[in-house]
């Protein structure tokens, strides 16, 4: 069968309902029945990690991931220090809160030269492979948009973010596919072929047209242009079939009501991927 | 030698100089000697292709390209028709004005399938071929930046143009390298190896930081990221020896006097390219 008629895979990733706090986004879950949600650190440290694991715990809700490791490069090796350590909290959060991946956006360059920057992401991720793996936690190296290389990440398409990950062991270390960042790729479906037995998450928005922002212009699903049902299959057939997110940076979408937002979002879910 | 002490592989790409007219334009390079130009389609047509030979001829400016021809992918087999006349006009034009060079702009695609704009583009590049052949004008697919993907061209990175261009002969078509479109691909290098004896045009401009905008917010050389100088030499290094053009989409330098721009440019191009 092609589409779903079930949302037990359905994940809000809380930066969808940015103006929700954790404990409205846990309810408003709870209210629309999504089974999943991904956390992101702003929200956690909002009310402290305590509070965060007391609310997630007795709500039945399960965590699909944390948002966000990474952010390696940096022009000093005590800056690229601080940047491990802060690496390592966010792995004991997610331990803490039952997520079994911690997503890494990698951070860009800190200089001019970009492979410079790449190879500091590598090493920032090789030093919190030991800590993460004592913790049970995964990392999913997400690789961003072109558009984000200078700002946000260095690590900008499916197939580099693949080479990364095989750096290290499958079981520690693998990839977010996240329609937005890749969609436009070419090799795309060799890609995620290739990604086999390394994915660890699966993210879902659309491009929409035309794109009114490169930050904030991500569109709910069925709105733009990727061919979602086509991509999701194909992260199934490489093996993955847990939790799928919806991750939308989108300030009309923040402006509008939580329950709308899930509402609309299960509906365009069984509809469109 | 690494940096260049001549501006004698210097073109003005029209567009950086918008508000002017292709005469005002001429007169600006040969008041800054610089003595390349790549011309647009829209400032031919202002004034006419017999005029715009007109003012070439007697000026002494040598024609880097003809910006552009492309935008393959239709709904219907007439509206593809009508690209390719278009396609051919546009051949007509750069051999009339002396350029060796179309850009093509490949187009998005009509449909949600990116894949089946794709063959499109193919298709069209095969049509166009013979045309361009018997009329000196070789082809020179410029793959745009993934940002573009759903607007503007289906081609996005430097991969996938080699790829195309491989499926005609080198002597007719080829590939456009621009900076701005091209910085963020960790393949980048190898890439412009295995476009050796293929590359028709180099584009350069800049990444700013924070970005302005997704169209018009690319940078004069030296304001941004991208590390031209490497990327010059491993062009020049996979054999290309051409004309250089600063291709500049950005308000602010619109809004420039035109002479102003062009004497910076001169100064960012022999200080950073």
């Amino acid at each position: 069968m092609n589409h779903f008629n079930s949302i037990d895979r359905l994940s809000l990733n809380q930066i969808t309902t940015e103006k929700w706090s954790l404990k409205e986004a846990v309810d408003g879950c709870l209210r629309a029945d999504v089974p999943w949600m991904a956390l992101w650190r702003h929200k956690i440290s909002e009310i402290g990690l305590r509070e965060s694991k007391n609310i997630i715990k007795g709500s039945g809700i399960k965590i699909s991931s944390v948002c966000r490791g990474g952010m390696f490069p940096a022009t000093t090796a005590k800056l690229r220090q601080v940047a491990i350590d802060d690496n390592k909290r966010a792995v004991d959060e997610a331990a803490e809160l039952g997520a079994e991946v911690l997503v890494l956006v990698c951070g860009p360059s800190a200089g001019k030269d970009i492979s410079e920057g790449r190879k500091m992401v590598e090493e920032g991720i090789e030093e919190l492979v030991p800590y993460a793996e004592e913790r049970g936690i995964k990392l999913g190296i997400e690789p961003l948009h072109p558009m984000y290389a200078a700002e946000r990440s260095v690590i900008v398409s499916l197939s580099e973010a693949v080479t990364l990950s095989e750096k290290f062991q499958a079981k520690q270390v693998g990839v977010v596919v996240d329609v937005f960042h890749v969609w436009w790729d070419h090799d795309l479906y060799n890609q995620i072929n290739r990604a086999k037995g390394r994915i660890l998450g699966f993210h879902i928005s659309d491009w929409i047209v035309p794109t009114p922002d490169m930050l904030m212009g991500r569109g709910m699903m069925g709105d733009g242009v990727i061919e979602l049902r086509r991509i999701r299959q194909a992260v199934e057939k490489a093996g993955y079939g847990g939790p799928i997110e919806v991750e939308i940076f989108n300030q009309k979408i923040w402006d509008t009501p939580g329950d709308e937002v899930l509402a609309l979002m299960k509906e365009r879910y069984l509809e469109h991927v």
